[in-house]
């Protein structure tokens, strides 16, 4: 059996429906929460975001504080996440990062002595404000909802530091992987490495569940996404199991590999507790491929949000239904809600999961 | 039994490799040819290109046919593809059409006046180009291989003409699909009624083969994928097979849905004879799903073209070996050749399924 399918004890089972979803344990009602929920679609995020830079945003833990909250009050769903950005622990292992217009630029690693020089950060020395933000939103949380850590996947961290930005096509960051796959996973096992210290960092601060993205998998071949994607993934996944921090409080683990449909009969042995699917999987089929061991979180299309609220609550009651009724879903968008959304829209989204959600049977 | 399952009798079976396998007869090779094969990567391409704009070599035969003709005489290969851009009917629709450094501007269509003043095109008198080209590149083929002709899929160009450009959320195309559906139905109709009398147009002029690109199909939630790219599809598919021109010589259809993995179960009943696979799909498992009665075409990582060539012949001999050696395979990237691609790599891959290519047991 793997260790993500054992259940806690009845003693220690959480009783915030979100947790309680996240180990299939039977619920009250679907929780909801949805990616990029702090974030550009809201006026109040602009208004704090008008004050500073996105990275100013993500080193201040007051402001990244303030704006994890916008939602959670805002909506009432049922998780905050925090707000950070995969890439912060990409620069503290000595990559320069900007943020411009089009996205994020690195200065981009190409070859084994860049590999090298890669330094091992220590979390809370050279990312004080991460630690910090998650003590901060636990205060403001007060206990309300759990609080959600995050992390970019080994390979999706890898990408991006070949690549040096965000790319269609990934041609360099894949050129490097295919043509010399022993600097590929060195680099895979550093960022590992370096992720693993990361999430155990806002886990002892007080995340109550981490999602772990990995935003650009589903740009690999089957054969490549084992090879560079869910190995390493896996290897994450297995060494925060063994990690004190995360045993201790039976942390969740949600790996959302965006693009999944090619590799649903491989994620089951990702180790994950969650699954994160995207909008172009049903998520019934999903359920069926992956089996019971685990639970899944999705999915709705982000662009439904452009519908008229009939159309969203009659949409959400799909990816309900084709959910069904076992323990072990939550209800989240398929990928990052878009900035241009009207938040009365999502607002429109949360009632129908609480008009449609179910409680759960036993399983 | 499906249409596109009927065996042409032995007297009309066609010789041509390419033809053969588009209709899983026996072959004496797995036949290669690659999207995108007459395009910037080449250097030829390039000096043709400088002389004129992106449009205006679509729209000159005799350059047309220069370009088309060029990777066919440099890699040997086994179809020859018609060089044209998908949105040459949406221009001829009355849509005003640019390309810029940016790709595709359109006049966007967003409401159902806009839709109400398409007109239908007779290709002939409005895209005479089209038909021009083919005849021009029939007679420098001379017979050698076979020309495929194309056009895109329904959805994939209402999704340009509403959205106005390319996108990577296709939002204002998704939200005009999902809002009002009717007028949704009724622009993938007019696209339907212009794609199909287009490739009659492109059979009629001398054209062996047709391909439907669905390039944004996969964008799609399985339920939208249903409703609004392969309903159309199908029944695009459906009138071509009813209309003369088609009908006389057998021609066949390959239909590619980039991104397909979600919907493979689905895809069985599109009616082509051939289904386009991209590479996030193992091959094996693809036909396994999809059963017998279909050719499959792919799928080699365009990106794997960027790794040296003993690498691309290991990535080569995979699909092939994935595809099995039952007769129905096609080999092809799983999407365009990057520009950036290195031509003597091309020639490796080439080299690679001359090598490796299977000769196809009887069915």
């Amino acid at each position: 059996m793997l260790a993500s399918a054992a259940m806690p004890s009845r003693d220690d089972a959480p009783s915030h429906r979100f947790l309680r979803a996240c180990l299939r344990l039977p619920v009250d009602r679907t929780p909801v929460w949805m990616m990029r929920q702090a974030g550009r679609y809201l006026p109040q995020y602009r208004a704090v975001r008008a004050t500073t830079s996105f990275l100013g945003l993500c080193k201040n833990p007051e402001l990244a504080c303030e704006v994890t909250m916008q939602p959670i009050n805002e909506f009432g769903f049922d998780a905050a996440i925090l707000f950070s950005d995969i890439l912060i622990p990409v620069e503290a292992m000595g990559v320069p990062l900007e943020f411009g217009d089009e996205g994020p630029k690195l200065e981009p690693l190409r070859d084994r002595a860049a590999i090298a020089r890669l330094i091992d950060p220590d979390p809370e020395a050279t990312m004080p404000f991460v630690p910090e933000a998650v003590r901060c939103i636990k205060r403001a949380l007060d206990g309300r909802v759990p609080l959600i850590g995050f992390a970019g996947a080994p390979f999706t961290l890898a990408a991006y530091a070949v690549e040096g930005s965000g790319s269609k096509e990934w041609r360099r960051a894949k050129a490097l992987l295919f043509s010399d796959p022993v600097a590929g996973h060195d680099l895979l096992e550093r960022f590992t490495r370096t992720v693993c210290r990361y999430l155990e960092a806002q886990v002892a601060a007080g995340a109550d569940a981490v999602q772990i993205f990995d935003s650009w998998a589903g740009t690999l071949s089957p054969a490549d996404f084992d090879e560079f994607a869910l190995r390493w993934a896996r290897e994450l996944i297995s060494r925060l199991r063994a990690s004190p921090a995360f045993a201790a409080r039976r942390v969740p683990i949600i790996y959302f590999a965006n693009g999944c449909a090619p590799y649903l009969g491989r994620l089951a042995s990702s180790g994950a507790d969650v699954l994160g699917i995207d909008w172009r999987v049903d998520l019934g089929e999903a359920r069926a491929r992956l089996g019971s061991e685990v639970a899944v979180q999705g999915n709705l299309d982000p662009a439904a949000l452009f519908a008229p609220p009939s159309e969203i609550e009659r949409r959400v009651e799909g990816v309900i239904r084709s959910a069904g009724d076992a323990p072990g879903h939550i209800f989240n968008l398929g990928h990052g809600v878009q900035p241009e959304t009207n938040p009365e829209h999502v607002r429109a989204m949360v009632a129908a999961v609480h008009r449609y959600g179910v409680r759960t049977a036993q399983p």
